[in-house]
């Protein structure tokens, strides 16, 4: 019966979306609710104005993404109705686990919780007030809790896993698309009803049929001048990187990182958080500055595209980032604080998108003639794809405007020369 | 100098905006980066989850099309590069005195201040640190003040205040397709460059040349639409009162509107002032009914199409309008404080669109074969424009939940019965 | 087995059509892909450079909109699978027995054979290959061919007719968006898949939700719109009166309306008869001029927005209409053949959409909180549809543009002065 | 004077197109006003049914963007106003020598006459009515010849010649997301905008900022793309086979290529020569199949991603391909002119885009802080451009249907084993 119909929600980048009475039963429930307050892109607002769209917005699209999956008919004959609805739900529910400025916040949890948003989705899901609502609607919230972060396991069942989590799943359909519409960044209007229509169950895992090649190095291909222009773009890791500064500075006078129940921890959103950041005397000038924008300057950039990981895995040790950091203030004759490191690629403040560190993982199969499925090496079939895997590993030095030309230089001296520029957009 | 190319911006619906230096300066002002913190359409984003754009976007949007108007040959020959570079400053900062949630705070200023948010434009460009900003760059604060609210009256050059505030302004025509990008409602995808290329000045006024008839039609029609789907969705305006509520309740614990500066009217934002008014006891249960999605039900909602503007006006009388909430709370049964009657074209929460209300002062023109250009009343010439004059009168009585059924009675009785319908997206 | 899915085609407005075995076999046979060479919009290529679109990607959409029409949960509960998929391949049909440059050779078929396109369409499914493909695939080709022109009168199931053949039907909705996408025209943008989903059957009959009237009126002003700026255009009007007059010269050289058999009538497309028309004596001048742009020029435009039939009535009489061509002439002293009186609501080259001639019928509900659904006026309900009703009376003469002075002040003379333009694209 | 503004055109991609008097005068003409009936991508409307555009809009396109480079400020400075006249003029005219169904036509240009479409551009521009019509606005037919394909080499000005000739070309930037819009592929909406703002002059060369090295990169994939989904899609080489194979039997009876003048040349058309080769007994039964979509099938299908030129240089001397042809026939029992060997890197039906064969070209430039440029190779910046290069190496065996499988088998024989598929949009 709550399978039933209810309604529809109107969406800017899918048109209509269908919601049964169980979905909107948990839409309405306050940690999905909370979602309209939790930006998806923070930091790229500054340089892209338009990219104000939430967490909210991105769930129901999700959501709709699994729904037109598992309605796929390759999909569709391995699942029960039940089964799909779950899916649905779980997809709804991937992201109620992130804090404020989504990954800036991650940057707490991870560093002084030793936590990453994935397991407070599922803390949430089977601790707060949404555990009651799902197992109401019939559903066990620690199944429902598990399928939202991709750890069920279900048995012979792994592509009920990967719908919301794996190299081509519906949630980055969703926001690869999502993130164009709202910026205008165009490198995201991709094909993705081809991928999901080509999408099938091999063994038990999700996997693309190569009838999809070009929409899949579309894909690839996208994820990575999305990461290049909008989310690794200089000026939104600037304004994250001081958001999270500001964060963590004032973090004991908050309270922060303190909460002790699902309750505590969903009562921090971006209004709340950015409302006590202005106030705290630790973090005030930060978040004056970024009301200004008054952004930190990008001293040094530099992006490496060859493959030998030697180079990014020197940065992923935090004692050598911070030797670093104290070389560069000291030749620059600035304070080590004025200087900060970025490495995108590292959990500093953390993108966790396998695609780019793993992207081997994207099982792809040829189908014969006689409907054979032959599993293949998409490295093998696709040269583009090929040279995306391990791509970037960006190394940055931002400081105070007054202090860039210093610092500059000091980081030349240290890491090597680099090109650069001050465009806006790049 | 400073009306030298410095760089661009990418806006989701315009493309690339290209930006003066002396443009760049007063975008990164504290007043206009605070537009960032203020929603464009408050309480839409409860029925389009994807209605999160900000001013600040809608800004940049403003000043793009008043270049290109301004660039538009019939206009160009009537100005100077400064005026063309001031009418685009004066677009840019036409919205800078609006309040937290814009027209929700305005109902707060105009009924304790007596004020609409373009005095506080004014104020703000003559007296906050726009004011010396505006200076250095070379241009009187006070002129571009009056310009960014229609209020100039440079002799002989009335176009230049209609360019941001008259019937078909750009700010109108920002607007309709930035909403309607973000919503996805779909009602304003309008041909706004034909509109913009057909604009010609007639003695000193702006015009419509009748070669844009269907765009122009189309774009009264939209505004319609819009109004009908987005601006007055009875859902959006049901979040709408109860915030306008809320800062009525917690207006003198907290200040709301006891700011002396303009630094002070300036740092309230949407963030702070929902963080404030959930912290305070008086309009906290409101906040929480709002961030659980309990929101008013409409127990009653009538449209009238008729012209008799009587019966509006009956309704424009605060006390007529107290009377009947007090007969239908008595009716009902119900609380006074649990009746709230809606009449949207009136200034509770006000907007103050003048197409709706005063429509027929679109100016239009034909031109004949020999390049005469013959004023015309539109009326005569679109009998779609004729009949969307003075168009809607909606009139609603909201509750909550558990007492919608009874208060509907009790409407019904007093003020006749009407259809209703129980869409999410009507 | 023949509903089976087949595999899917690409559409630039409504993406992956999915096509089935017994559709792709229809689709495949020579009456519909001949569609590929008979333009959608024949004459309005000379306004807008893109209006390339045929017969055939229409028809394609019509079938795609067709079935989301049926799986509406309203409509669905009513129909078996077979009545679902013989109305997409009725939709598939429905424009099967267009001639060459469509509405332009439907006026040779109106004038010397007493026929209009739809008898064409009924003859072609019920006499050529599509007869035993039909059958083949278990449907009878009579009533396919019926259903197609929506004249099968199922009894109690009128509906079936109405979804391809009413006021706000799938034909419409097609080419509103369709005839939008390919002109750049933008007055077409509009939300079918509300109008579609908020779609019902009410006693027998197809009937449209008010929760979508905001989406219905945008549908009715997009139409009128788009009849104003691309079908009644003053330049597309003037090549199709062109091609119109070159074919009736032509007509007994080439034979065009000596067919005997389907077969005969089909070898007749666009890519032939332009060809023949080059070649024949007495249509090679017209083509000479349409392939040089030398285009017949608008000599006197009016549009009458008032309802008075009288005088749209008067026009519809031939005798009167050749009386007055006369007149003009003699005044003008110009040859009668170089005067040409259009007046687009009557079949000289016709459309037929009934929604311009009698609107009135689109019958429309209103839902109550119980779930009843009470039938409507719509002219009660929407004062924009009130005005729309009956709309358009356009009377334009045309004459070379040497004759351009003479031949519009005789008819100003004659028919009253008027407002003129000469702008492109209105 | 002529360069006054005379009206606009309306685009479905770019939307208005505003044009001079002097450019009017030019699109009027016969040889431009032809390109209305050639279409753009001759065969792949069997794969997109919305492929109908014709190089009518695309060189209206063209022009539009040329306006928009030479308007750029980097350019602008160095062109007088009637250089950068002449260059959209030029651009306006490029594809003037193209043949009917365009590429298709080229195959027995190149084989017959050993011409490409360029020198029929040139000889069209200085030897038709264009020549007048130019001249008589003051241009020189010679100079707007040699500039249209490229081929000016005005001194010091290479950038001239490169605005419609080079790897990122007006005409690319034009059709790669034209033919998106038309078909649906969804594989070009890339940011031409942001490409065009950062071109700049290098020497006298055309070169491109680093800062739109994202918007380089998809413009490439985006190419690459192109060419696999729709310009090498299976289905439409198989239809452009077919149809280069009507017109070379029918070559002689029909004279296709017997033209001296200028005029007999552009009495070609693909509405007459369709016509023609449905007449024509040579050629009728291929056209015959052609209009029941009887295409010819692909029986192998090889793509090489390395770099080995070896591999395809064998394929481009056409004796060994002759060769081949008649080996697999034998193999397979069937009659050699069953056998279609398709390379399409090869100009058998020739695409000549240069980016494909020798991309190394694109000068590219880094822009240091002190606004120094210095010129970079992209395949050092980008790792995706470094795959890119050199990168698609087709090879297909066609045949009829009821030889599919022999022919399959034979051509795997003699070539190797191949991965294959027969879905319809791959």
């Amino acid at each position: 019966m709550l399978r039933r119909y209810w309604g529809e929600i109107k969406d800017p980048v899918h048109g209509y979306v269908y919601v049964t009475e169980a979905e909107k039963k948990i839409i309405d429930c306050f940690p999905v609710q909370r979602l309209r307050r939790l930006r998806q892109l923070a930091g790229a607002e500054f340089v892209y104005p338009g990219a104000n769209h939430t967490r909210f917005e991105h769930s129901i699209g999700v959501m709709h993404l699994a729904g037109v999956l598992t309605q796929n008919s390759n999909l569709a004959q391995f699942l029960t109705k039940d089964e799909a609805q779950k899916i649905r739900i779980a997809a709804l529910l991937h992201d109620v686990g992130h804090g404020p400025f989504s990954h800036v916040f991650e940057h707490l949890l991870v560093k002084f919780l030793n936590k990453i948003h994935e397991d407070m989705t599922v803390w949430i899901i089977q601790e707060s007030e949404l555990k009651d609502v799902i197992s109401n609607i019939g559903y066990d919230p620690n199944v429902v809790g598990k399928l939202a972060v991709g750890d069920l396991h279900e048995p012979g069942k792994a592509f009920m896993d990967q719908t919301v989590h794996s190299a081509v799943d519906v949630d980055k359909l969703d926001f690869i698309v999502r993130d164009t519409h709202h910026t205008g960044a165009e490198y995201g209007y991709i094909d993705i009803f081809r991928l999901i229509h080509m999408m099938d169950v091999l063994g038990e895992n999700l996997a693309v049929d190569l009838g999809a090649l070009s929409a899949l190095e579309s894909f690839i291909l996208a994820r990575i001048e999305s990461f290049k222009s909008i989310y690794f773009h200089r000026v939104a890791r600037a304004a994250q990187i001081m958001l999270a500064t500001a964060m963590e500075k004032a973090k004991n006078e908050l309270g922060l990182v303190d909460f002790k129940t699902p309750e505590e921890y969903l009562a921090l959103d971006d209004y709340t958080v950015w409302t006590m950041l202005k106030k705290c005397d630790k973090s005030k000038e930060i978040i004056d500055n970024l009301e200004r924008r008054r952004i930190l300057k990008c001293a040094y950039d530099k992006t490496f595209y060859v493959r030998d990981k030697a180079i990014s895995s020197i940065f992923s040790v935090e004692e050598v980032r911070t030797q670093i950091r104290n070389q560069i203030a000291s030749e620059a004759g600035v304070k080590t604080e004025s200087v900060f490191i970025d490495v995108p690629t590292l959990p500093s403040v953390p993108y966790r998108h396998s695609i780019l560190l793993e992207p081997m993982e994207i099982p792809v199969f040829r189908r014969t003639r006689n409907g054979e499925r032959i599993p293949q090496r998409l490295s093998d079939i696709s040269g583009i794809f090929d040279v995306l895997k391990g791509f970037i590993n960006i190394l940055r030095v931002y400081t105070e405007q007054k202090h860039r030309k210093k610092v500059g230089l000091a980081a030349e001296k240290l890491l090597g020369s680099t090109p650069s520029s001050i465009k806006i957009s790049y």
